[in-house]
């Protein structure tokens, strides 16, 4: 008895009519007259399941008859097709092996719960059908990702997550040790003594892969990273998580122009091939979770993003004749209310270019102008800043004095700094925060909903 | 001027033979005789670089000639078609611009550096033939993963890294923080107060996203894993890191039997996938880092793996009529030279199935025996052991008492517990270290050099 996947069923079931199949999986629920009766049966492959029709001939009829949500089968019977129906074919069963019947204390039911409750059991929570489509277009989003850099000649590296280099301030880094924290060694001054740790000194896991991404662009063209990232934030809000997923791609000879082109190829890439591989998963999506996210998607796709500077949004927000809870500032930042406003005043996705300089990172490269640096933030409808990125300053002399400007570190990014007196290059880079992408794709608002178990402060839940 | 790469010039050199194209790169080396040169040029995307044929008509001649290698180069020319050379095409340069040249401090010269050098060089190394090698078919092989399981309809779960349940034993877990280590919170007790950490207790970074996975198994059927991993093992061998990648595959409805076969199916479409995207790198590693390579993956990919029992194999190590360092023991473990005496003896990988209870994890399966968990340990010829996987015990009561009889905390894996009564069913899964996969497909020895920037005790470069 050979096991069939409903995903495989879904594509082969004309040839496989009239044929005895075997399914595994589990019953989403149970309903029977005394005589008659049908599973919603799903084995997780596929977002649809299979109806498997049972009658009194079966062996076991009042056990199966009586089965809770979330039992888990061995269906057995005649795939019988049905194309006069909605859906196109059913089980007739034969057998029904009940592998293990879930007890009376299974929390989820056969009726809608809230997404606060399902959070708490975030073990469970993938069983029902807001979880299954949110984690498969995570799943397939991941997929689309790699295929898209891998087509186009990028280099996939898995650059290190602890690291010894605090350029980012340790602040926002969390620290890590294999030392007893109730038996720490010191130093002659009463200070922990990091010499004993594993590593010699102390060490952090990183907020980012974008320095090690450069050097490994500048061998090989073009490279991405994909990997789980670390932040301290202290902050409750529905965006921000402590432990997320980030894409770093980094291209040599590469500006922002360029970079700008690649984060818009990109993203209507994956968007598209999302949409391809999971129309069931949207459209629940569309209809129980954001309405109108199939229009936006599809709007995504057809849109040419527009380019904008950072001062010439500023003169937009200015003239637009609203008021603001912060007011737009050629020296400062943009807010979510300004983006909201942007993303509709032209209707789509925006990439703002030119950022003051004294508000964006050291390795940016500056302008001309010497006021603002070639950065760019891509702000898209509903989800706000989707991806952030820059030239990077290739001209050792600057970065060099940048980096005394802002106070960095420079005997720990020697090495970093080098990549610009050994055959340094214009070239660019940006990151993606992963749940962002997710969140866009799927209508959900909380970070906490789109990972699978999520961390953030007060909560590192199983 | 739009710049081609050298991976797409490779694929269309015929139709671009005569055109004027642009290549930007480095320079592996540059050779000239006053009147006529010849610039090595590779940006990255290919192993084969493209020759860049220069002479006196170029208006900086003398420039271009005495250039460094690991200079940036713009070059723009003639693609000539040379079917009758070894490479088929050539470009005749009319210009070349210099982007930017290396200084004489530059570490890497024309010529072979020691594997040792160039690890303390783990920023520059990538840009050598060897790393070139090396880091492409990482890059390539994670996609032959990827590609394997959402073909054949696995869910990829991006499982925490940081988790509060020290399930695995916390002696083997780095410790992370937001705490000041000199200013620590102490309870009343005078112990650390973790409860004013930032997830209010003590937090790890996990060794194994299996727990996790298996609950998502449980509602998506199969899924997989795959990312950074991290053990504080004080251990300074050739294949141990302090942090590597994993791949962690879990399946609903599998016993053993149906594990192996994932593996084996998967690693042979990997090998098959690699051999077929990286002739020119695994070529390299044929001729300079493991004679014999190609025949050996050849093999794998044409031969059955055997399927044995842990004790027909200690049957087979004792009667075999060597002396040994350890001896074969019906109860104990399986020794490096007992795995390199088993692959030559069946000439192939080999899966050691039913390993005696005490010395595997209180999640195995115990058989009927009751003496051997359905656990299975694949062993490759050179590599060693490759996967360690296992069917998992879905009885609960079993399973809570083989928790009990190995001390584990019971209370912190509830949850993981009650996947057992709610719909629990056969299941099975296994993890590949994704650095071992990468030694046997290179040929490499050390898992220092198969990472880009490895972390090992006392270092922690870059």
């Amino acid at each position: 008895m050979k096991i069939i996947l409903i995903k495989d069923l879904q594509k082969e079931y004309k040839e496989l009519g009239g044929q005895e199949v075997s399914v595994a999986g589990w019953a989403k629920s149970v309903r029977a007259n005394g005589s008659i009766g049908f599973i919603d049966l799903n084995d997780g492959t596929a977002f649809k399941g299979l109806q498997v029709v049972f009658d009194a001939n079966l062996s076991n009829y009042v056990e199966v008859e009586k089965l809770n949500t979330g039992s888990s089968l061995v269906c057995t019977g005649k795939l019988v097709l049905t194309p006069e129906n909605k859906q196109p074919y059913e089980m007739h069963a034969t057998n029904v092996k009940i592998v293990s019947s879930t007890d009376a204390e299974y929390p989820l039911q056969k009726k809608r719960h809230s997404i606060e409750f399902l959070r708490d059991i975030a073990y469970l929570r993938p069983r029902t059908n807001t979880f299954q489509a949110v984690f498969r277009i995570r799943s397939v989003a991941a997929m689309a990702i790699h295929t898209y850099f891998q087509e186009n000649g990028y280099l996939y590296v898995h650059t290190p997550l602890i690291t010894c280099t605090d350029c980012e301030g340790s602040d926002q880094m969390f620290k890590v040790t294999t030392l007893n924290f109730n038996d720490l060694p010191k130093d002659e001054k009463g200070r922990v003594d990091f010499s004993k740790d594993l590593f010699g000194k102390q060490a952090f896991i990183t907020g980012s892969g974008q320095l090690h991404g450069e050097a490994f662009a500048m061998a090989f063209n073009k490279i991405y990273t994909f990997g789980p990232t670390f932040r301290t934030e202290n902050s409750n809000t529905k965006i921000h998580a402590n432990e997320f997923w980030m894409i770093e791609p980094e291209m040599a000879f590469c500006d922002l122009n360029g970079l700008m082109d690649v984060e818009e190829d990109m993203l209507k890439f994956v968007v598209k091939y999302v949409m391809e591989k999971c129309p069931d998963e949207l459209e629940f999506c569309d209809k129980f979770i954001s309405n109108g996210l199939l229009n936006k998607l599809t709007n995504l796709v057809n849109s040419e993003f527009k380019r904008i500077s950072h001062h010439d949004c500023i003169d937009i927000l200015k003239s637009s004749g609203k008021t603001w809870e912060f007011e737009p500032d050629y020296e400062g930042d943009i807010a979510k209310e300004h983006e909201k406003y942007l993303t509709e005043h032209f209707g789509g996705p925006v990439f703002i270019t030119d950022w003051p300089k004294d508000i964006k990172a050291y390795y940016m490269k500056v302008n001309p102008d010497n006021k603002t640096v070639a950065a760019v933030d891509l702000i898209v409808p509903e989800a706000g800043e989707l991806m952030g990125g820059s030239q990077r300053e290739e001209n050792f002399e600057v970065l060099k004095q940048r980096m005394q400007e802002l106070n960095i570190d420079e005997s720990k990014l020697d090495w970093y700094m080098n990549l610009r007196r050994f055959g340094g290059c214009v070239h660019a880079g940006f990151g993606m925060g992963f749940e962002r992408l997710i969140i866009y794709l799927t209508g959900m608002e909380n970070i906490r909903d789109v990972i699978p178990f999520p961390r953030t402060p007060k909560n590192c839940m199983y």
